[in-house]
């Protein structure tokens, strides 16, 4: 099965990260964890995104915060898809990393997600893998029953509470 | 092959929507193309989706204006991976529809592109797919190669008119 | 008396919810309340609200955050007045669910209270079945005596401790 | 039947409020139609709003831009619903009159709708009335069946358009 | 010397508010504060307005959050300046109620100051009340001169600590 | 009587501010226009303030776009009341403008109007001049008549177009 | 004398960017005009950046619009100063390229210039060649003259088109 | 060497700015630090600013927050560089200085960093005065060198954490 590959602009980025991780791990999914940055090591992202390929990735999850471009900087150099987590920092509540990773041209798509949404990240990742692994796919099936299931439990306890 | 959905919520935003269709039939990827509104015809929207997979479709486009709900309607009843476009319209520029789109909460992911996106979209789902087919992964590879050459075309004809 | 049904996203969005619940029962309004998802519990949701009107719902009140799509997905699926209250979630500040309730297109009208404005969307329905009941039309009009003594009582207070 | 009041703060406002006058006209609805400004005529409002109830009305619509309190003044001074139209103006794309409608604090409830939203909210004044009167009730059902059937002649002629 | 009302729509705008009235107090100048609401006690906060030059004020100076419709309430029914000071809450970082009390449309001027802007609201009143009161106004400008004081002090302090 | 200084950044800003210019001539107001910018001629700025109450001013009206500073400026040099005009310009539809404008700290107040409000500029600082000048005062009370008269004759030709 | 590097996203970025090659030109600083990619030609725009320095290069000069990554993918390859110009695009006014442009973390800075704001990005070029150079210097302050003269005559014909 | 002035608006600001001055430190850049409000001390800013090339200095550094005129009111008046910190206050989450930072019109440059950015606004002055100081440029890729070696050291612990 072709690797998932989790970048983080900064190690303080992993407590979002790690429920991305989580996910994966859930559906048994191999996967890669870096710290890369747009910035400070822009040659070695580069490198991991024009060799992720060969290497035997299939999806890269790119996780950062404030004028996040670690998502489009890895998707200019792969023609992978990629998916990008914003991530909320200090100032501006996530908007400023929401812009810089969704609102790339044309050309060069990102697959962002919500603020700090690395749990949906992995997901969509799965769901692209899926594509063409119909084990995963039925796993997807599985986790969605079992979501609405508990999603149903909740409204069974809540119901009982307030409607007796 | 498996096809693309493009889904658009009104058919008023088949101007934008045409962008991504274009892309897809370069790519050769087969689609097909609906009008279909969370808010005014929900059920088949529903119905689409859920019976999206054995219909024979990998990955659902979902365009949509205002408070955009149809890509998250979608990917609440299906496994596929579903991309959304938000469309700007009269008021506030787009950002209704970018948050309505982008801020699904964990458990449905949505792929999420830039406002008015549509050519993004579009390539997103043909990486999607390229995942499992080689041909298309060298025709995106391709199409990388020849948008690099023609940017650069543009580089030495703008660097010809102003430093002579 | 029509029953006001009252349906959160999440249980999480319960202590807002509450606010809201207590109104009703101040009013002596029957009520059911529910916790459906418009992504985790799509079909659950959309019976409900097709089938509010012949089980005796007069007025459906939604709380979600985020992407909070349930207050528009229940409007889609019954002529009953379907009132919306955004609730503030970690990031953006409550500005994504309000965009995402209010900026329905015509069709489909969503009745949107403030951020985390349950108090108020129970008080809005509480008027919704006033129009045909007496009784509870001068409770409401009870209420806004008091509400107006109770805050001329704080000015005198107020007062008292500044200008003396 | 209970009749609804339009209450625009300046008849700038009018191109916006018309589509909500013809949805009243197409629903049979009785109405009347007003200029009352929250700020240039309170005093008038307020009168307006204090006697709606023993005039006859069930419902009061008010549209305004702006920093647009006329909702609120009218909600103020009745315990009618009321619902509240945000209109665009010229500097900030209608936001600051979304936000000056829909956050009033609890106690004196506003039903807002979108920007510009004359249509859903002459809607949503319908449905109220419908509550206790099922001729209404039944017209409400027919216009979403028949907007529903618009939606899919839309559907199957752009489908036929893409995919032949 | 003519009076300053300080109106708050809450009392829970009492700790914003107390830093205007302890610099009217440094000043001297006269005041009364009250809590009046355009929404609870839209009455009384209209009578106060429009007796509040027969009864001695000058300038009026009004609180409030959310939707803060209170200082353009009080200004449509005076012609005395109006201050307004937007208020903070719990949602959207104050920016409802800022644009709720600066985009007043012509007609009824609203002299708005910073989100909490308490003292600076109460400074803009003195400063109204010196126009015509040279005491007042010398007290202004002692008062410029000690800021600059003070703010020099600060200034020989820090240059202290880092330029040695 | 005491003259207003109506400043503006750009003389681009003169199409605004003429609104301003027209409220002063209809009130008898005298009154100096001026084009100062904060940035290119701040030294010219700053004497005209210092000195604005000695050559005989009472008020000063700032106008000014993008990161307007100009109201800000001038009333860091002089105790007399300042009125900020926010400008839209080409960008961010005036929110650069009207923050730069109103968001000044404790010490230095400005006292703000929406957004391109150049009107509601001009009455304020009538408004002002008017706390010592009963002639003034009639002539504001005249007309907020007037307008309150205009106003309901616009309700009159709405209300028999609408209902009859 | 060092050269100032021009490079836009895009060549649709032309028009804006002009203004700065016009003061280069008018401060006769030579420069180099480049249309590089960090999404289309991330190689070369790499590339271009880390080779700044040793040819002849001093300053760069970036323009791109929506997830405006250029500024900072060329910073995050030299050691140079670089420059940001945001460019306003089809939505959200500018605001996605400010803040992907200015909010970079610590460690590669940018320094960034209002949205379009060409004209500052290149004088700011000049004020930076200028610390080394007495010539460029001089012509700063008399450029910072002249502005002044300009303004001062705007000021005199405005001031007597309003008060004679 | 020039020297670098780290000019604050309040000294409430200082825990922003030890950040900068920290970097400024490690590169041995000399520099001065100084309290100056462009509304409280707009003098002394306005001295100190034309005075500063004559003075040493290379480079002036200008961190204020909400309405942050400090930068621009520097840079009308010298022909340095000019760096802004927009700092973040208690409301608005550092929007309001970053627009007043930075969307100053042409002719008068700010070169603006990131909300809170101190750590790259003094960075950036040392890469202006590194361009006539090859000592300093060889330390700047020292740092950047050093910079990636810190990056790529947590890159490989958070690889050894997740892929054993």
């Amino acid at each position: 099965m072709k690797k998932v590959a989790i970048i983080m602009g900064s190690d303080s980025d992993l407590p979002i990260v790690e429920k991305g991780v989580n996910v994966l791990k859930e559906f048994g999914v191999p996967f890669e964890v870096h710290v890369y940055s747009a910035h400070r090591t822009p040659e070695e992202a580069g490198v991991f995104a024009s060799k992720a390929k060969e290497n035997g990735f299939g999806v890269i999850i790119a996780a950062a915060g404030m004028a996040a471009h670690l998502a489009g900087a890895l998707a200019a150099r792969t023609t992978l898809p990629v998916i990008g987590i914003p991530c909320k920092s200090t100032a501006l509540d996530g908007m400023d990393a929401l812009l810089s990773t969704v609102q790339i041209p044309t050309g060069v798509p990102v697959a962002t997600v919500a603020i700090n949404g690395a749990g949906n990240a992995a997901l969509l990742a799965v769901q692209m893998l899926a594509l063409s692994d119909e084990g995963l796919a039925k796993k997807l099936e599985d986790k969605k029953v079992n979501d609405r299931a508990k999603a149903l439990e909740k409204d069974a306890k809540v119901f009982a509470q307030f409607n007796n």
